[in-house]
């Protein structure tokens, strides 16, 4: 029996199991794991549970780990390959708010049909559990087909992803002998577009940053000190206007060192994306790319760093108008990282600029809002083609190596803390209405998703 | 019988009846007369009734104008002399709010010993209601001494100045030919410093603006499209930075058209007031003047235009952090006028200003909030050398000619409305705490008040 014959009776075994499948995806659907609310502790402990037996009937090793906050689900298929996989998924799920924006009860999940095609409708049917089932049934035709589980294969979910993991790092340290691998797998991105499959090769970093200036201990009267006192958010208004300059560089110093221009084959392939950076701003009521001259749309959001100013406020700045020159000005700021770029260095960096700024009367403080480095994969690993091409056969379109402009922090942690990459597979769709009211999935999502899956695992085991 | 004897005359029956002043002060005191406050209506209305009995037992024909707020004084002593003269005051008082700090009942005033001197404590004493009895005061020991009252003098009571002086300038208008005198004079302002009485002889005008930039129709995330999509926080702190250059001027073009520098007399004269800009800058934590290269701290903040930024706000700028690339940004901004600047030239410079950096993907909107050109008073009137001479006889020191950082709405109105300048005389001091609990005016302000008035009527009439 060859490869391609076991590969061609797993993806049948698949299309068979289907009505099952979505059985089984509904009822872990059905528990309203939401990790943010005290109130469903023991729903989040629930799914954790169902999470656990399912893999335990499937053949798999699988163990709840305790965590101060909600449990870990890991489990491991025999040894016996030179290259152990991880796979991640979470499985706790968004809160429902506003409920009455929601045609049906969130956690009473359906099969419907639309104009684009059957959907499962309900929370976390997108985000994240539809899509790591895709996997675990990928994983259950194999058995089906084969008699034993793929080889060497750790799953992990988590219970804590919309609630900010804080338990994920320390676990990672604590377990990182078992959870070691050569390769993480997650399954909570979406494709390039409808029909598009792709695989995100690389992740922005990030530093957040806040910064408050002080001036007089009160707030004054513009007109008893207007032209005489320090007005702090002139100076802050200084400090952020010079972080980038008029080609939409940002200026601080050795800021790009470390950033690295495409290489010549992902250049050429985000160039056959075909972006369409008018409908992409078009759908927010955007039309013009602002970023750095000379760059392509697709550079700026996914290869180059940036400097963006998330928030400010000082002074009066409610209804009517009040002559006060302010005590104080404060603005948040964040820098998108690419490349080697250090989060430590822009960050010293940042505040010695705007320290240049502040006069004698001035104060300036600082507050640290996380620092994360960018994510690059290394796609000279033959995993990433073997998996481009599971997927380009999956769905008849070439699977595309895209970027993110956000971070996706599992991504670096794994990097971090296991000193493995991650290949970001998901079968999400732009229309999904993630951490919205009406949450669905597309079935072909998901029965396709399984499909590139057991595609994937025949090419790596 | 001289002058000088009539006044000496005047002076004594001022110090006799001094007593009874104070009594009648605090009679007016215990009227809680709260014009912003729809529950104090009746009160507000009592006052000009008292006010307007005061004036009717003293001789003068006084009358009370109803408007659509609360009522106007007028009164007029019989026609005698070649110049008219308006004494303006206010006989509302601000808010008493917060209650549990005042050491005793607002509206149940006092006389109080303090180390520095007794003081009259309660809502109104400085503000304006112990000012506006100074010149009553002086008119009844005129009368009197002389049996009739000073010719020509035009009283104008307004029951709205702590409520924005609604009803203000379309009560001029309509009484124009009423009101019109060579000079208005009024009671409201301080004393340069503790002893050392001033007119006021310039106030800033003043330009409010509130700019409102927007760019997509809804918050995005930094991640997905910070460095392509314009950034509204951005484009408004360039366009403020750039507002003022490296050395404090303002950059809008023509802003400085009208702008006068000193005369040699004025410049040598608050040379002499000796301002201590450290002193003053570290009442409110602050040390080093921030203004214009070249200029002195007096000239900063009484003779020289500038513009604040006096509120801004945009994104997320609560606890924690959100990577959001905000919708929206905006800021208010205010510049203060001197000399002829015209505030509408200024406000089409600022807006064309900030248009300039607003790239094609965002909008701005501007709000007017007011404009108001300075008043320089013309000080080769005789009169102002008269009073000037009658404040140094009465206070033992050089009364000075200072200017104002800020605005008072109601002399500008004069000069726009009734094209005549005005005398700011007042007696308050820094510690007065006038809108603040335990208001409270020097019995030597009142006193030498009354006395200073007597002797610059007696100089004027």
């Amino acid at each position: 029996m060859t490869q391609s014959a076991d590969l061609d009776r797993v993806l049948e075994r698949l299309d068979e199991g289907r009505d099952a499948a979505l059985d089984r995806l509904l009822q872990f659907l059905r528990i309203p794991s939401i990790s943010t609310d005290p109130a469903h502790r023991a729903d989040v402990r629930a799914a954790a549970e169902w999470l656990r037996d399912e893999l335990t009937g499937l053949g798999f090793s699988a163990q709840i780990h305790d965590t101060p906050g909600h449990p870990m689900v890991v489990a491991r298929s025999e040894p016996g390959s030179t290259r152990p996989l991880l796979f991640y998924g979470h499985y706790d799920v968004q809160p429902v708010d506003p409920l009455n924006l929601w045609d049906r009860p969130p956690f009473d999940p359906t099969i419907e049909s639309t104009p684009d095609g059957d959907v499962i409708r309900g929370r976390g049917a997108a985000d994240d559990k539809g899509q790591l089932m895709t996997f675990i049934e990928a994983f259950r035709a194999w058995k089906h087909v084969r008699g034993s589980l793929p080889p060497d294969l750790i799953l992990l979910f988590e219970g804590e992803e919309e609630s900010g993991s804080p338990s994920l790092q320390p676990f990672l340290r604590q377990h990182a002998d078992d959870l070691r691998a050569s390769l993480a797998m997650i399954c909570d991105t979406s494709m390039y577009s409808d029909g598009r499959p792709a695989i995100t090769t690389q992740l922005r970093g990030l530093v957040g940053e806040e910064v408050v200036i002080r001036g007089a201990d009160r707030d004054l009267h513009s007109g008893s000190f207007g032209g005489l006192a320090a007005n702090p958010i002139m100076v802050l208004a200084k400090a952020l206007a010079a972080l980038k300059d008029g080609t939409g560089r940002v200026t601080l110093p050795g800021f790009y060192d470390g950033v690295q221009d495409l290489s010549e084959t992902l250049a050429r392939d985000w160039d056959a994306l075909d972006f369409d950076a008018g409908d992409f701003l078009g759908r927010v009521g955007l039309k013009t790319p602002i970023g750095e001259a000379g760059r392509t749309p697709l550079e700026m959001v996914w290869n180059r760093p940036t400097a963006e100013i998330n928030g400010i406020a000082g002074g009066y700045a409610g209804d009517g108008f009040k002559t006060v020159l302010p005590a104080e000005a404060r603005a948040k700021v964040s820098f998108r990282l690419t490349g080697q770029q250090d989060p430590e260095r822009v960050r010293a960096a940042f505040r010695d600029h705007v320290r240049s700024f502040v006069p004698d009367d001035c104060t300036v403080k600082f507050h640290e809002h996380g620092g994360s480095p960018a994510s690059v994969m290394d796609t000279s690993d033959p995993a990433f083609a073997a998996a481009r091409q599971a997927l380009t056969e999956e769905w008849g379109r070439e699977a595309a190596y895209i970027g993110a402009g956000g971070s996706i922090p599992i991504a670096g942690d794994f990097k971090t803390i296991l000193g493995m990459d991650s290949m970001l597979i998901g079968f999400g769709r732009d229309d999904d209405r993630i951490h919205s009211p009406n949450e669905k999935y597309d079935v072909e999502s998901f029965v396709k998703g399984a499909r590139s899956w057991a595609r994937i695992l025949n090419a790596l085991r």
